[in-house]
Parts: C-alpha cells; structure tokens; sequence
C-alpha cells in the first residue's frame, strides 16, 4: 500500500516534489511557512496543512525542503512537533553540510524517527522525469521499503551509503563543477561582450564544443582516480599549453576590465603545480595542489 | 587543384593537424624546432623541411601552431624568412589575444601575405573529426577559396568574421567556460577525497546530472543575451537558493582545508549582485556584475 506523504517548504523545488507525488497518486499533506506557495497545490489534490504539526500527524513520511538545516531544526525541534516524529520517516532534502546531516540523523534517532538524508541534484523540471537525480544517504532500510516513492520524484534516485553525510557531501562536489561550468559561462559572457561577439555566437560554440570538455571533465576524472599524472601517449593536454592559453585569457580579461578575482584563483593553483615541477605533466596533476595554501 | 600546405610546429596539436591534411591527400611539409617531433609525420608522407623559410618556400598556404604570438614572431619575422612570405596565405593557429592577431594580421600585409587568424577549440583527438571546432577570422576571400582546406582540419569550421581578432576573443570566451568546467572538477575531486567519497561515484553521478548543468548554462547563455535577469515563471533557479547551497560547498571546503581562493572569487560576485538588490533575481543577474571590483 503506498504511504502517506507529507511535503514541508513548498517552494519551487518542494511544489515540484509534491506534484511529482500528486502525480503518482500518492495522499499527499503539504505545508510551508507562507501558505500562499502551498494553495495552488491543492488544486492538484493536496491536502493543505495549517500547522507542521498537522503535516506530521497526517502522514508516515514526512520530506523537509526548506532553505537550510537551521530552518528544518526550527521547524522539526519545536516543542509542540518533536514528539510527532515518533515512528515517522523523515527524508531530508534540504541541501546542507555533511556535519549538518549527521548531526540531524543523530537528533531523529533520540526522537524515535528514521531517518534520510538527501540532496537534490536537479532544477525543478527535472523532478519527477527520468533524468532527475537524488542522492540519499543513511539507513538502507526505509530506503529500500520505500524505493518506489523515491523513484516517482526522480529516475536517478540513488541510495550511496548509510553514513548519512555522504549525499550533502556528493552533492556540494557536483555543485562545485555545476558552478565552475556557470561561472565559466559569466567570464565568457564578459568576454564576448567586452570584443562586441554576439552572445549567440558563444552558445552555439559552447555547444559545437561541449563534448571536447566533456572529455576532458571525464579524463580528469578518470585519471585522478587512477594516479595517472605523468603525461603519457594517451594526454589530451598537458599543463603547460593549458598555462599559456590561459595567459590569453587573463590578458585579455586584464584589458577589459573585467574582474579577475576566479581566474586569479586558477593561476594559484597552477603556479603551485609548475613551481613544484608539474609543468609537462597532465592537467590531472593539478588535483594534488588543492589544498589550502 | 588541391594547395601545398605547410605545418610550422609539430607538436601534439600541429602534428595532428599535419596527419590530417595528408590524410586527406594534401602535399604536406612540416618544419619544427626540434627536429625529432616532426619526424614521424615523414612515415606518413610528409616533408621534413630543415629550415623554416624552406618550409614557407614550399607551399602556398603556411599554418603556424607554436607557443604563442612571440614565438610566431620569432620565426616569420627573421631577416632571411619574412622576404619569404610574400603571395603566401598564413594561417596563424597559436593560441593569442585578440590583440596579438589584430597585430600579426597588420604586419603579414606589410609583407605581401595574406592572413587567417584562428583558435582550435579542440584537444588534438577532435582534429580531423566532424566535432572539431577551429574558429577562424581575417580576410574573407581567402577562407572561401580554401574552405576544402579548413574542412579538412575539423568537421566544424567557423569564419565568425572579417576582424582578425575575433576567433582569439571567442577563443577565450570558450576557455573560460572549459576551464570553468575542468577546475569545478577539480574542487569536486578535492571534496570527494576529503570526505572519503570514491571519485568513480563522483564520475556517474556528473554524467547523470550533466543535463542539468547544460540546461542551466544555455538558460544563462540566453537570458543574458535577453537581458532577462529578473526571476519569472520560467527561472530554473534564483541566485537566492544557490547562495544557501553555496554557503554549504564553503563550510565543507573550509572545514576539509581546500583551497577557496576560486570559490571566494564566486563569493565576490555573489555578494556585489546581493548588496544591489537581486538576491530573488534569475541566476543570470550575475553577468551585470563581471566587472573589476
């Protein structure tokens, strides 16, 4: 029989889970603290639920995506709610530090909960489709109980450990490439529009391009986690032409005007890497000079 | 009938544009400083031309590919070689600022040559191949009569205009967004590492969210070009929910001593957008504050 739901934060990501829900005909409860994003839910069959408490009360698996885990602590700790939890699955999607999801798995066992972290790494229109992907971590358990409800939110639910930091760790790693390709992508807006190029000039190179990247993200994937850093027959490109392109672009930025406070941070890294002899070894070295310096 | 061409510098990217054009039947003869990086083009049919004004004396069209402009400079402009050039099409594929092609493009007329400036956006794989991209800019005449040329060197080949510089400026722009890319990975490994997380996860998991990204960097790419910045009912993500998730990639890295200097440039500009107002406002606000601090 498919368990009861209840959605707290309705916002955009927290109403594309409820109707992802709605649409796989589960009982569905949602809350959020201005009622005004959780009304037009009801039109889908929601139920609307005045208090958290109520939320809880209605249901056997309560999702909290809200904006942080101070929010979730304020909303969850409260006197008049803790004691609800007793017997209830919690699914924590609200995005958030390892220590924050430990801490707060910690905090649901005194309270007689089981417990899910996970972080969501998807734009809302990918909730509830075949591409949309969730990372959970903790108690294999509920997941594997509970696996289908975890499918109707997204195709690539993936369960990757029962230490319940793991997925808020993966996620910030997958977060720090999704923002390196959208920082990357405002450096070259700034750079198009400062030698007048049409910026959709650049969006169709970016995509005329994107498998040469793609190829070298996986290269650099694959050969860090082999060791593999010396340059050999299979390097795509080794430090030293990626070094002097990259004088180009920071020449040009320079010109420009244009604010050089990343690109600076990449130059660190590479300076760190060619100081210590690295220079005609692959990019992948650059990964052993991550640490603070 | 098919121009003789040839190739000055034969390392790992002009040795593949050398294979390419015998590959495709062209009369190829390549020169390079040290001589033991050209010679295994000989197997493939190419000449080995001991001098760089030999080299120029044998063909029609003359592709450099060394380190930068400099080294251009070097060899074309020596007394015994610039006489040289003289009738000859020179194709300039180092890698450069705009500047630096505008310049080179200048003083190639003074010497009775005409000019194509342009950048391989590719790793030497792609050479050859329908999905190598090389921008080109310069004269426009000389593209069209030797488009059979170009299309040998890579499936996607683009004159994006009759300003010599524009191909290095796009060029740029799209390694900006690459090195976006390639260093976000390496901040992903640096965390997976850190909290114990093996990288071949890392690697399935940025494959299945890849779309997610891409959807994100061509939303960006458009909105801009729009001038779209406010939030609306199309906004995949405002900048509010990516600053919340982003304060969770500094504490981790923090807490793991990573390097932040590249994630406190995203900071930087985070925070200028912030302090003016768009903390609600589509992602894509951010491009209105690339600008030197």
């Amino acid at each position: 029989m498919k368990p009861s739901m209840s959605v707290l934060g309705t916002g955009r990501m927290g109403s594309a889970l409820a109707r992802a829900l709605l649409q796989a005909g589960y009982r569905t409860t949602v809350w959020n603290r201005t009622r005004e994003k959780a009304e037009p839910l009801t039109a889908l069959g929601a139920t609307l639920a005045p208090t958290v408490r109520q939320a809880i009360d209605a249901s056997e698996i309560v999702i909290v995506n809200v904006s942080d885990y101070a929010a979730t602590a304020a909303l969850l700790r409260a006197n008049d709610v803790a004691p609800g939890l007793a017997g209830k699955l919690i699914v924590e999607l609200t995005s958030g530090t390892p220590e924050g999801a430990r801490e707060t798995s910690g905090w649901a066992a005194t309270h007689g909960a089981q417990y899910i972290d996970g972080a969501i790494l998807a734009t809302p229109d990918f909730i509830g489709t075949d591409a949309g992907t969730i990372l959970l971590s903790g108690a294999l358990e509920p997941f594997t109980a509970n696996e289908t409800v975890f499918r109707a939110l997204g195709g690539n639910v993936q369960h990757i450990g029962t230490e319940p930091g793991r997925a808020n760790a993966l996620d910030s790693a997958l977060l720090a490439l999704m923002w390196g390709a959208l920082f990357g992508g405002l450096h070259a807006i700034a750079v198009c529009r400062a030698e007048d190029i049409d910026v959709g000039e650049l969006g169709r190179q970016w995509k005329a391009t994107a498998p040469v990247v793609e190829g070298l993200v996986a290269d650099l994937i694959k050969r860090t986690g082999a060791g593999r850093f010396a340059s050999d027959a299979e390097t795509l490109s080794s430090i030293s032409p990626h070094y002097g392109a990259f004088q180009h672009l920071k020449d040009l930025m320079e010109a420009r005007s244009i604010d050089r406070t990343v690109v600076d941070g990449y130059d660190a890294i590479f300076s760190r890497a060619i100081a210590s002899g690295h220079l005609h070894d692959d990019f992948a070295a650059l990964s052993q000079f991550m640490g603070k310096a």
